[in-house]
């Protein structure tokens, strides 16, 4: 998982509300929390259309708010402070002080400033387990949870009645989501709302096999140390283009100070992977790890509001030797870090011995588990091997582990698998991890298009959803190669949400067709801008279209560049319709009388004229 | 399908030979006929490797070979000529007279040159059938045949056995791919050899389930009058980045000619939708088109050298009222053009009614039919519906026809399909036309992403692939939005490269792996240069390194940009995979005793200084 670089230094003023063209943010009120306010992007249609407003989902937070008054420095609005104390298990506490160590050791000149006003640090009261999942359990609906339900309707009911059509391969997506639903599937394990206590900031989303399918995307600092200002803009770009949460996979210097202006100023859940930052600590010597130290970076990270932790509890030290034969050996960063470590010392890993105390510590911020991967393939060679599967069945262990102790679980999967061997994956993991979300690494289809690994593992992805996984973490065209600038997010972004999207239309969803139609209507109807604006990114097929067909007429023209008017199928095809039509539905099945009457009608229709336009 | 513009007009004499960095060109001689001459790309690897060169499929023909001396105002060499005439079936005619509205009466300014040496026209001898499948079925091997057989096998004979890891759906792909295969595959319909007796500067390819999945580019002039040798570039550049075969969409003027150059220097088969230029002789006006025009549109561009033709003879009258509660209608150009007559005139489809003359032409040339499905679904919504199918079954029936008449035939198929319909339309087409090749437009698997079509539809047409389809045409970026540039067109080749590639390695082809395989160990040993040329587009991954790490040393550098030194976890897994070879295969059942040894091996072995580095 490769971590972007940006160019240009940005200062901390300069990121504002910049709305998306072609849609406007809207938000809609709780009803059993009218406090809450759930954000949408609304499509407004050509009145020719007909149609009500498309809602699409919007991850992007205030930053696409037009009214949203941006300052980083301040931060977001904290609009979880106030459900999160209403629950009166939680305190303040102290907190951890910050060490030299927490910043690799920067040197007071290449320091970035802290986060001006650092909040107050929470914690669970003694024998208190603030997490949504025990909450869930007790029969609690949280704001949170209706804020999910909202979110996850799209505003349907001011849309057409759903289409269910597809294959859901066992899940069980309803109609429509309740409040009292999302509790059911939080309380079985079966989705996360990943939700530090101490990030109030963020806007909850759920991530669950019977919710839509979410995407991540990673960022980080680059070996040049960055403005805190150019981190946030990561996350905010990638955001704007749909990533539903972002994962901080900086290392270096000043990680825990860019940390917090980036959380600070999410609107998404953040996750990291704390062995990173660990093994910083004790100078990059992965022999040099102690359990201390690691339970000490995640207790710094919880306390500064990470939403989940990917941890690689599962590379058992007899694992290990199941690697030696492979093409690619070990790809995971934190996973061979692991493996390192147990060689050396020729123990078992401290994640896996000591989980009960990882999940204390978990438990007292809901820091939501995303138990990783560290054996995953590298190489189609070594797709669902001996080493891939053990791994994924002691994650179906921990994650009983994680849930008696009311823990929010996902799963990390794969990485590099053929077509062939994709449901393999899913099927295992359904198998062995009670249904806890899958959060897989595309999958790469091939390994032979480095470059373009954007694709590569899309085909993948858009396959894995379908059958089941609730998030996809995305994959840039550099992945392989180096590291990812602004354009590979959101390519990668963008490639993700395609991916996200056709699994959603596979699986059935009922929200998913709505916004396929509506495309697809103004398509049709040569309704140019609305094809734009109901499109992943307006801009680019905007821009597309024009250096065909400049001429703003051409937006309203009745054919388009690639057959011109003489050949426009579609313009054809609507007179076909309107003569179809005239026969009203009985021209289907008395084909042969229908048809003499439809070719006259046809002809007054003008169809001669319509060709020669 | 959209067509190609290039942007600058090129001179004649600029297009020369160009080899692809990174590889060598290479031949292989037939045995059963050893004056053929089949081209492979190698790629040799790093000394470390100590592997043999990987050998590439490669349709880019002469102009990838340094030795090549290229003239396109000659032409390539006719390297079919002496297999042709040996076979003593068919006779030099006349050949029709070009006429005023074959270029579509362009005027004498605006006309482009006609090609220089205009090749003698060939034709059957009365009552032969000079077709690959005719020959085929009389038990003959013809030199196309070996010389796909040779192509299909890319020296494996050279490399480690073959892997056979798949999941094939019921297709029976073979070992070892022997000319004897390739005559019994064409025999019973099940393969293709696009090959017009007209068209003798071909390199033979195979269009079949059991051979590689093979890809098509559509290209075509522009609507402001293109340079000839710029639709020749379009062509060439296609077939560099891997199309199998090239498709002229051209329209409007100067196509008779234009279409003359790029078959006269076409290395690959040349496809065509013969009703454009035929609707362009009737000024457009779809009502007045008739069997005689169409006819004599196919003898004109069958003495051309046109290898398979798109027709649309399934749109039938009682169809096309199927289609009237579509979201999308009818979207494709032909069929929507068939669908204007058939109701205009409220007559049955001419060419579905005079199927039999139109096959007595094809086999006269050995031009392979591509049967249009005209009534394909433009949107996610009216995939797989009673239109669709119907048209599809009726294909089927055409294909008895065709086949009777010693024809070769591909059936053509969508479109915009949700995953979960897509196998259907492999199933269905496996059920009603015989096993003839299937030859698909993606599918786009969601119609959310005008701009990212190319990524929608590579999702569909790696999985519609490995079900079993033998071509997939590429979609663009441009796709529903403007004509392609040359960017878009290398964009699109390479999403399909993907796709194809990933099909071949789902269907077990044994031929797939090894190119991954051999990638990945490349990557693995941070054989960097080897990684970028054995990639789809080494020139791409080079610059994505070099971005991050421009210095020469870092090619060779035992780690990369993503995770630097300290955290490179294939450094690490191969100090892993040292201390577990220490330990022999007995390191994974034995793992206790094991372990301990290994730990120790694993310091000796400076795993310290390692991750130091």
């Amino acid at each position: 998982m490769n971590a972007p670089t940006l160019n240009a230094s940005i200062p901390v003023d300069q990121i504002k509300a910049e709305p998306r063209p072609g849609g406007r943010k809207v938000y809609q009120a709780g009803q059993l929390f009218p406090d809450i306010r759930v954000p949408f992007r609304e499509v407004a249609l050509h009145p020719t259309a007909n149609e009500p407003p498309v809602t699409l989902y919007d991850p992007s937070g205030p930053y696409t708010d037009p009214t949203a008054d941006i300052d980083i420095a301040r931060g977001l609005p904290r609009l979880r402070d106030a459900w999160i104390e209403a629950r009166g298990d939680v305190q303040p506490v102290p907190g951890r002080e910050v060490r030299p160590e927490d910043n690799g050791r920067v040197s007071d000149a290449a320091r970035v400033p802290q986060f001006p006003s650092l909040p107050p640090v929470r914690r669970a009261r003694a024998g208190a387990r603030p997490t949504q999942l025990a909450y869930a359990r007790a029969g609690i609906v949280t704001p949170e949870m209706e804020f999910v339900a909202i979110r996850e309707n799209l505003r349907r009911e001011q849309s057409a009645p759903c289409v269910r059509d597809g294959e859901s391969w066992g899940a069980s997506i309803p109609d429509f989501v309740t409040p009292e639903f999302v509790r059911q599937e939080v309380a079985r394990g079966r989705a996360v709302i990943p939700a530090n206590i101490n990030h109030p900031e963020l806007e909850p989303m759920a991530i669950g096999r019977n919710f839509l399918v979410k995407i991540n995307a990673n960022i980080g600092n680059s070996a040049v140390t960055s403005s805190v200002a150019e981190e946030v803009e990561k996350m905010v770009w990638a955001t704007r283009w749909g990533a539903d949460t972002v994962m901080d996979l900086s290392t270096g210097r000043n990680i825990h100070n860019i940390r917090e202006w980036i959380i600070r100023n999410s609107p998404v859940p953040i996750g990291t992977v704390p062995i990173y930052q660990a093994l910083e600590k004790v100078g990059g010597v992965a022999e040099d790890l102690t359990f201390d130290i690691f339970a000490d970076t995640l207790i710094e990270q919880a306390e500064q509001g990470v939403d989940y932790f990917t941890i690689h509890a599962g590379v058992r030290l007899p694992f290990i030797p199941m690697t030696a034969n492979r093409v690619t050996g070990i790809v995971s960063r934190g996973g061979s870090i692991m493996a390192k470590w147990c060689l050396a010392h020729h123990k078992e890993n401290f994640l896996y011995e000591r989980f009960d105390e990882i999940c204390e510590i978990m438990a007292a911020y809901d820091v939501s588990f995303s138990l990783g991967d560290g054996l995953r393939p590298g190489s189609i060679a070594d797709a669902n091997d001996e080493a891939q599967f053990a791994e994924l069945r002691t994650l179906g262990e921990l994650t009983k582990i994680a849930w008696a102790r009311d823990c929010q679980v996902m799963i990390e999967g794969p990485g590099h698998v053929a077509m062939h061997k994709i449901k393999a994956n899913m099927d295992e993991q359904l198998r062995h991890c009670g249904e806890a979300p899958f959060y897989t690494l595309g999958p790469l289809t091939t390994d032979i298009a480095p470059g373009y690994d954007h694709i590569t593992s899309a085909i993948g992805a858009a396959m894995i959803g379908w059958f089941g996984t609730a998030m996809l973490c995305y994959v840039t065209p550099k992945e392989h190669l180096g590291l990812p600038d602004k354009q590979d997010v959101k390519d990668g972004v963008i490639a993700y949400k395609i991916a996200a999207h056709a699994a959603d239309l596979a699986k059935g969803h009922p929200a998913a067709r709505l916004h396929d139609d509506a495309l697809s209507r103004a398509r049709f109807e040569f309704r140019w801008e609305d094809q734009f604006n109901l499109g992943l990114d307006p801009e680019t097929a905007r821009q597309y279209h024009d250096e065909t067909l400049p001429k703003e007429a051409h937006k309203t023209a009745h054919f388009c560049s690639m057959c011109g008017p003489k050949f426009c199928s579609m313009k054809i095809s609507q007179d076909i319709r309107d003569a179809a039509r005239g026969e009203g539905a009985a021209a289907a099945s008395e084909a042969e009388a229908g048809m003499r009457e439809m070719a006259e009608k046809f002809r007054e229709a003008g169809g001669e004229v319509a060709v020669r336009v």
